[in-house]
């Protein structure tokens, strides 16, 4: 008998934090729950972490994901936004890792493309696509959106990747 | 009666974060302890992340600091490295803040400048001065050093901001 996976799929960022939970059974996907954790702007830096953490930390306690998808991505141009979002990002793969739980990391695109089918999709576009492969999905942002596109994403490659872990243990 | 405070600096970097403990009493300073978490760079960042939680929630148990004070750098030039940067530092923010310690941030020249008395000082010039300041400080290395020298920075700097929170509570 099969067990459904279930996925915890995290977009950070520290005024904003998307996450959504899908099951995956064979080629079945379902969505679960999704939302977005936010953080007081008014308050210092690491009480806004802390809210992201405590966030976090009550999703996985109270959807209780066996994995954990997050994605990778920084911000080029500018080093004090990529700094920040480093620090929500690192939250982010925190929560799962202290509860056990592997993180697994996707590029941008490779999301993009696992979900819409090309690597330049438009906010827009993953929102429909998410809808067409979990009719039952909702969501209330764009970030709760591409976190559940990431659940998805990891929902499509883990399989590879448990694939390669088993050719690596056979060589 | 004054009561010493005693001061957590923390120097963030998933490869190594430096650490010191030191207390200010008046215009006295003490040299408590200092160290460096090290994560390995064998594991996935995920694990490294929760090795530095791991480290410094020890660390805050252990010495019980009742301030913390955590350097604010980027690097300018590889966004890569900003993010492991931010990475680190988000573990480094939140550990002290979830143990209800207020988490102060200086900029790197403010640290020098007030330890060596200029903004750009080398990294010797800041390890002499850590022990003009403090000659029974032992630190293991440069991050170490570091670490104490922003502890340092917090003793001087955080009269001020208290001054600042003073008069903004009377306006």
């Amino acid at each position: 008998m099969m067990h459904p996976i279930r996925i915890l799929g995290i977009d950070p960022g520290l005024r904003r934090t998307g996450w959504g939970v899908i099951e995956s059974l064979g080629n079945r996907l379902s969505f679960i729950a999704s939302g977005t954790v936010t953080s007081d702007g008014k308050k210092d830096l690491s009480g806004r972490l802390v809210e992201l953490h405590d966030g976090l930390a009550r999703i996985v306690g109270d959807h209780g994901p066996t994995e954990a998808a997050v994605e990778h991505t920084f911000v080029n141009k500018d080093a004090g936004a990529t700094l920040k979002l480093g620090q929500a990002r690192g939250i982010a793969l925190l929560v799962p890792a202290r509860a056990g739980i592997e993180v697994a990391e996707y590029a941008p695109n490779l999301v993009k493309k696992t979900v819409v089918g090309t690597g330049h999709a438009e906010k827009e576009q993953i929102r429909a696509m998410v809808k067409v492969l979990m009719p039952k999905a909702v969501f209330n942002s764009d970030d709760a959106a591409d976190a559940l596109a990431i659940a998805i994403c990891h929902a499509h490659h883990r399989k590879s990747a448990a694939g390669r872990l088993a050719r690596a243990g056979a060589a």
